[in-house]
């Protein structure tokens, strides 16, 4: 069974004394939960995954969802139980305006605490994960009646949500979709059609389960340009508000899948279901935008938990499997040998977990928190600049965290051997699990298109230049300081290779997009090495200067931070160069050869 | 159901106009198998491969092995039929000499024929992959009686082999084993303890298991000096050679894997099961090591082969599924969308896993060879050499192989997007297959501290100044020629970093070994690239070699070698920069926090 112990120090070191959480107070929300009440919700939040969701997380991968004959599914033992302490402890609502039955506290409190809850059992917080990005799609887009016909319900736990995209021939390419919107006298349409790959589609967790569902409505205009988004509710609410008639929505079939077992996986089936549109006619697209969006972070949160956890258990294995010697001479005389942790090519898979562990957390933070600056806001400046660090941000949250979220699951089960190949410990469930966030939500190739084909043009470049702007700032002021020199240095190093790539692309990718698709990956791949590695920046400082004020009570963790920033700087930073080799060669080889050579 | 293609056409290329096949006819086995009977052989390996093997893959991921009660176990539907065909058809023995039934043909046939098979179903060639390493380590230190004994029964495929090394409490480090052997007045030994992770420890394919087994006789001394090996028969042959009695071994259990279910991998009991000594009292590691080295090379081209299949597969579903469009403008006009491999990312990732694929034969065949000329030449010097290379080049066909073949089967999957995450395509399985290599017959990290701690210096560096020699000449070569030159380049930028950590690590590593152990799994990448980079400079020379001669009848497969070559120097080649950079930043930070601070 794995271990997990919540990072909370950690959490509140990068809330409180790098991205400086307090000095957000005017912003709603943020003065109802600061000093104690912050490190009170952590620690509640941290209680909730430790004994909660961890202990029903290897039995989601073993039972796994079972469908009945007659379309309905149970989730694992123990599911049911755990998602009901969840929503009894209002977690559903964290963030989410009073107005609808939500705490309203900072959207950055609510990404702290889903780490955590994310690593305690990734399977079972898809249910949740997918009904907040549901409450911020009818948040945006939906009327005032559709608010208060949902959104309390859902607020509460008492209904879940669910996003309904692709179709059996159509993922990324959402403008081939199939699925009918019949329009109906009295306002409401009857959808028709399949959708697949459904997380969530249908449990028994929740009393209803409210859909948000594509589809085209009788003669719209083909492509993306004819989509809309419907509210497909399982069951129809009633005149107060109760699960009514059952709708004409169905699971035809659970997926077998690598893994996230606990989680059903559902094939739906709609046959002249009853829905309404939400937000405007063949405007689906956008409307559907808003939930992926928090998905995608979301979903680079998943990467970062899965991470945490893998690497927790890969540290408490190397410290009790005993096996060799070390190479510097036997450190545990006493044993018939020494724990492994001993063995430098241990440390090195270690070391490099942390590094990006603790960088990942505070970069999701700082989008994190950037997105309460976007939503809360007074200052429309502000605001811009928040929303523009938060696309430009979003695919590298998404796409970075998760490529390297499996990568360290993996990295952790190869310190368990051949222990780690057998299911017994878990560590086979972390990678299996975690490898489903590098497709979902728009496959990490997605997300790379998205950084060099939308995010780098969108007004003029401004987010983009904003972001070397702040880095090279930092960079300039740490060369003037001797102590933190060392670290820029790597940075700059980075930046400028980052610099490089985008001025490649501006020069290259206009005239020839292929040279952007080609870049694309690498391209993403190097501006998250530069935006962890600019929190390793804000994190070295901080540590430095509550070193030097003397105050620091806890030296061992700010030397700690110190430490792993270097190793960062030392030994990741430098693949940046590599990525830019590669981007600097183009499209033409990579193309060069017909299909048919294939 | 996945589909495959043994790559028949390429393993020609590289045996005869690559690595000059028949240059070797001196050698014994050679001249047997040359021109068109070679290619019969590898047309007969390809298809059992494609149309015996394939066929059973699945069902043997979804089934798996099954004990019973009374311990016996049950290998998945076909598995055996597909046994037989194998054993009929001599596959077994094809490299052994026929004095002990084999064929005598080169070993090199084995690995291209190997390849195949171990694509078509890898799990189910761990049986006789295992059974082959069991002959090489009695071939080598058996005794007449136990030859004449064990050998043609293994080698016809009436029988199987095991090898028993692991102990719940030790795996890498032998030297804590406890399973005892006692001497008996016979000459036998009664042999107790438990071994666990034992592929093909017990199954329904064979007549008799022949378990080579690790242990420690009654009184010898601790650590790795006190182990023997032993020959450990299931049942004891009678005088006439037939399984005799049943033998006091077991199977306790079957382990739950991540993958390769069709292989039966079991806790084995040993309850005063009788065995006799193979090799000398004491000198064990020494004698499984025969069979440990051959099993690292297999398990190199396990890593090749799941890379090579999950390719084939990728290629197939990126020319098929249509989504979008080329960014350059539509390319099927007439369909929805394009097909996928319009796609410059889905691109990257199809060459990247093909130019690795390439150089990964070349490279698995190179090392055949050596093998051939290590066993069968008659003049020392070439002996040597050759016993040189395969030495240095085992922990990083091993190493490099599974690493990047795991990486492989993740990015294959990848270009399916959600439907490579159900199990249905069976691209899941290929990645949970592709992970084992990885960790067993020593994990990667344990490769590359044989690499940096073992072979580097054995000999005085005998065997890495040859290879350095080797490469550097053919560089120098290149230089002159106007259009090789631009492939050299790289390679040679390559072996100037390779050097360079070389160089490095004499001097820093013999006062310092931590700087060893941290520079240890960076210098094996660095150290794989340059090898594959070589093998596409030998390629792409005998390319255009080819096409300049006229004769190519076959002027489009040359020209993607090409093509290829040039993308493996562009895009893959420059990585050595990271890994040199990594190298020479040493241990002092990996190693700088306390145990207690993890």
């Amino acid at each position: 069974m794995p271990i997990y112990a919540a990072p909370v120090r950690d959490t509140l070191f990068v809330l409180n004394d790098v991205l400086g959480y307090e000095r957000h107070a005017n912003l709603p929300g943020f003065a109802d939960a600061s000093g104690d009440v912050l490190e009170a919700i952590l620690g509640e939040g941290a209680k909730l995954a430790e004994t909660v969701m961890l202990p029903t997380n290897r039995a989601g991968d073993m039972q796994g969802c079972k469908r009945a004959e007659d379309g309905s599914v149970t989730t694992p033992k123990g599911f049911k139980e755990a998602y009901d302490q969840y929503r009894d402890g209002g977690w559903m609502g964290l963030a989410v305006p009073a107005e609808y039955g939500g705490q309203g506290l900072p959207y950055c409190l609510h990404s702290a605490v889903g780490e955590y809850l994310v690593s305690g059992n990734m399977a079972l917080m898809m249910y949740p994960g997918l009904t907040q990005g549901a409450i911020a799609a009818i948040l945006v887009h939906g009327t005032q009646e559709q608010k208060q016909r949902f959104l309390p319900k859902m607020v509460e736990g008492a209904w879940t949500g669910t996003m309904n995209l692709t179709e059996p021939h159509c993922g990324t390419d959402l403008g081939l979709l199939r699925t009918r919107a019949v329009p109906q006298a009295d306002g409401s349409y009857r959808i028709s059609g399949q959708k697949i790959f459904i997380s969530a589609g249908e449990h028994d967790m929740a009393d209803n389960i409210i859909h948000l569902v594509l589809a085209r409505i009788e003669g719209a205009p083909q492509g993306v340009k004819g989509i809309s988004l419907f509210i497909v509710p399982k069951f129809i609410p009633d005149a107060d508000g109760n699960p009514g008639t059952r709708n004409g929505v169905s699971c035809g079939s659970i997926e077998e899948k690598m893994g996230i077992h606990g989680n059903a996986t559902c094939v739906m089936n709609y046959d002249e279901a009853t829905g309404w549109l939400i937000g405007a006619e063949n405007a689906g697209l956008k409307a559907m935008f808003v939930m992926m969006n928090e998905a995608r972070l979301g979903v680079g949160l998943q990467g970062l938990s899965i991470s945490e956890i893998a690497y927790q258990n890969a540290v408490a294995y190397a410290k009790e499997r005993l096996q060799g010697r070390a190479l510097s001479g036997p450190k545990a005389k006493d044993k018939p040998a020494d724990p492994i942790i001993v063995h430098p090519d241990v440390r090195r898979a270690l070391m490099t977990m942390r590094a990006f562990n603790e960088a990942g957390r505070a970069l999701v933070l700082w989008t994190a928190i950037r997105s309460d600056v976007a939503h809360r806001s007074g200052d429309e400046a502000d605001r811009q600049a928040a929303d523009d660090a938060i696309g430009l941000l979003t695919p590298i949250v998404k796409g970075v965290l998760t490529d390297k979220g499996f990568e360290h699951a993996v990295m952790a089960q190869q310190i368990y051997g051949g222990h780690g190949y057998i299911e017994e410990h878990g560590m086979s469930q972390f990678v299996r699990d975690a490898r489903i966030a590098m497709i979902y939500e728009g496959a990490n190739g997605i997300q790379a298109l998205d950084l060099v084909g939308r995010k780098l043009a969108a007004n003029g470049g401004r987010a983009v230049q904003a972001f070397f702007k702040e880095v090279g700032a930092f960079c300039e002021a740490g060369r003037a300081d001797e102590k933190l020199a060392p670290y820029t240095k790597g940075l700059k190093k980075g930046l400028n290779d980052l610099q490089a790539a985008t001025m490649w692309l501006m020069q290259n990718a206009v005239a020839k997009p292929d040279n952007a698709g080609a870049a694309s990956t690498d391209y993403m791949q190097l501006f998250g090495l530069v935006a962890l590695g600019y929190m390793w920046g804000q994190m070295v400082k901080s540590a430095q200067e509550k070193l030097a004020s003397g105050e620091a009570g806890d030296a061992a963790f700010y030397e700690a931070k110190l430490v792993t920033g270097r190793y960062f700087m030392e030994r990741i930073m430098p693949e940046t160069a590599a990525h830019l080799a590669r981007i600097s060669t183009g499209a033409d080889t990579m193309m060069a050869l017909p299909a048919e050579a294939f």
